[in-house]
């Protein structure tokens, strides 16, 4: 077979063996009215990736096909599609399905409908079918989580703000960064490089917020107005209560000292996690909270309207991704997934040659 | 001696005996040129009394007179003073100084400004006073924390707006309770109860959560549109994404399931806490947080212009605290302090007949 009957793509079968990648062929969910096939072009290396095969967020339906930062080429339209044309590049995220219907759909954040399906590893409601991602040929996905992307923008730097670029830029704007205000990024890697170039983008006095040195000089290459480094001592004394938002993209919260991070929002600031740590979480107490008065909160993904509108302004200001190429193939997915593991990634891996691997088709 | 050099107030010398009260002299800070002299005529018994005595909040100095809920007559008032006339009715809270000049105070948040000054317990800045509060015969606070009180208002009733019924209001007016919005007030307790009463005079659909229905008829008579039991089964779940706001008031979070409470919250609802319990925290995952990305906060008391604001409000809308009177005597606040350690008050102590105790200058 092949398609549109089945797609191929690199599975995990095993948690144990999270980076051995085995390439098999799988039966993707039935073709339905509103439903995009897309020829993938390439795609983005997530953390979640790695959370995910390697059982970090618990269990999980193997074999599994993960990577939910594509761009490829809209093959086929459902007969209700609308949004989308055959031949348009496009993207597809970590999201796939929500039910559109209810208070929170209707009021663009689908991201936090209830019946939220993700891109991979959920079972398609109503089946047994488990949604496998984008390290494989074609990805078959509702109009609605299907997005152009812009001419001007690189195929092989849009990928990876497909989700990383979402998650940063969906809390900045949704928390009022902009001309005036003083943001932090906390954690620089794929997520925070993106929250670097997004607040900057959006007007915003921006710092980066990392435990050493080593990522100074590629902050500020990326515009950052300041940089402040946890493991110099004080480092927090002289930034009390100055910053209005902090996006925090630590993916580990082992020895972090959150309130000496939330000592640097002035009154009513904001601390939004886009991380999710694997283990067990932090201890907050009321008095951590009470000095400022500041909001913790977690944001996830963002809307559809959002993703359009990141798009748009990525390709007016020229935005580019640092990105490192790979070709896809097993063996370059397990030193990938490795190197990711250690952190050892400045600042995201996209997969690249999916002709070369899958063929033109 | 006697007023003004010294005045009289109950005071606990040892947090080993936090019932313990004993009638004694003592020195007032010196008066400043906007200072305000208050006789006191009743003072609530807010939850922070207890904690403070009692050492639940760490280490204090011994001997104090606590209570900052407090009403009174202005007897004299500095040259400076231009906020109050002598012979006024007004009332002080549980804040008595800050700077004034920093960005915080400027935009009505002194509240939060990091030099803010409790009105008792602290040391008097620059000197070894410690100030003591409204268990007493006086009190000498700064025009800024001085507070007209309408005529409307009744002396007892009033009392216990001062700490309790600012900790309810401000977290309400600063997200947004209103018309059209549902919010959560959790714990009916002091703070809880006005919380309920300011919630529906702001125009807020407001809902009581609690542990059990034995406040619920109480809830109902303060004007509550719903009630909550969470010893009830999935008390949760019909209403799940449903609030936009919930103020915390329990003054506990041992078996407090965070997650079960946050899950009522629509997207990016805010939960603001306004006890602070004594003991440890709550463990808190990103992962809590992300359903619906809501935000957790906490609350410290309100300003100025919060305070005048509630009280008109409690006035034009003839609003009640539920208070039971008690004549100050150091056997009566043995018994009151008591029944309030164990919970045992609905809704409010307010300490009365000063002028019995006192005498009348």
């Amino acid at each position: 077979m092949g398609y549109p009957e089945t797609f191929r793509g690199f599975q995990i079968e095993d948690p144990k063996h999270w980076s051995d990648f085995k390439l098999n062929e799988f039966t993707p969910k039935p073709f339905g009215d509103y439903d995009v096939d897309v020829k993938i072009e390439a795609c983005g290396i997530c953390a979640s990736d790695l959370h995910t095969v390697s059982g970090g967020w618990g269990e999980q339906h193997f074999p599994l096909c993960v990577g939910h930062e594509i761009v490829g080429t809209a093959l086929r339209v459902g007969p209700k599609v609308m949004l989308i044309k055959p031949g348009e590049r496009v993207g597809v995220g970590a999201q796939s399905w929500s039910c559109l219907k209810c208070k929170q759909c209707k009021e663009d954040n689908e991201t936090y409908c209830m019946h939220q399906v993700d891109t991979y590893g959920a079972k398609w409601p109503g089946t047994d079918i488990v949604l496998q991602g984008g390290y494989s040929s074609h990805i078959r996905t509702h109009e609605h989580w299907v997005f152009p992307i812009p001419a001007g923008l690189p195929t092989n730097k849009a990928a990876p703000m497909l989700c990383a670029g979402l998650t940063a830029f969906s809390p900045l704007v949704r928390n009022g960064a902009g001309p005036g205000k003083r943001v932090g990024i906390v954690g620089m890697g794929g997520i925070g490089h993106f929250g670097l170039l997004f607040s900057k983008a959006l007007g915003a006095e921006t710092w980066v917020i990392s435990r050493t040195h080593s990522k100074e000089a590629d902050a500020k290459k990326m515009g950052a107005d300041g940089f402040l480094a946890t493991a110099d001592k004080d480092w927090n004394v002289p930034h009390k209560m100055t910053f209005d938002l902090i996006v925090n993209t630590a993916n580990s919260s082992e020895n972090f000292d959150l309130s000496a991070y939330l000592s640097l929002l002035d009154v009513h600031g904001r601390w939004i996690s886009v991380g999710l740590p694997e283990g067990s979480g932090q201890e907050i107490k009321a008095q951590d909270l009470i000095s400022n008065g500041c909001l913790i909160g977690s944001s996830h993904l963002g809307s559809r309207k959002e993703m359009l509108a990141m798009l748009k302004l990525a390709d007016e200001k020229k935005i580019e991704s640092w990105v490192e190429e790979v070709p896809i193939s097993a063996e370059n997915l397990k030193t990938a997934i490795t190197r990711l593991s250690k952190n050892d990634i400045r600042y995201r891996f996209t997969l690249t040659d999916y002709d070369k691997c899958f063929g033109s088709e």
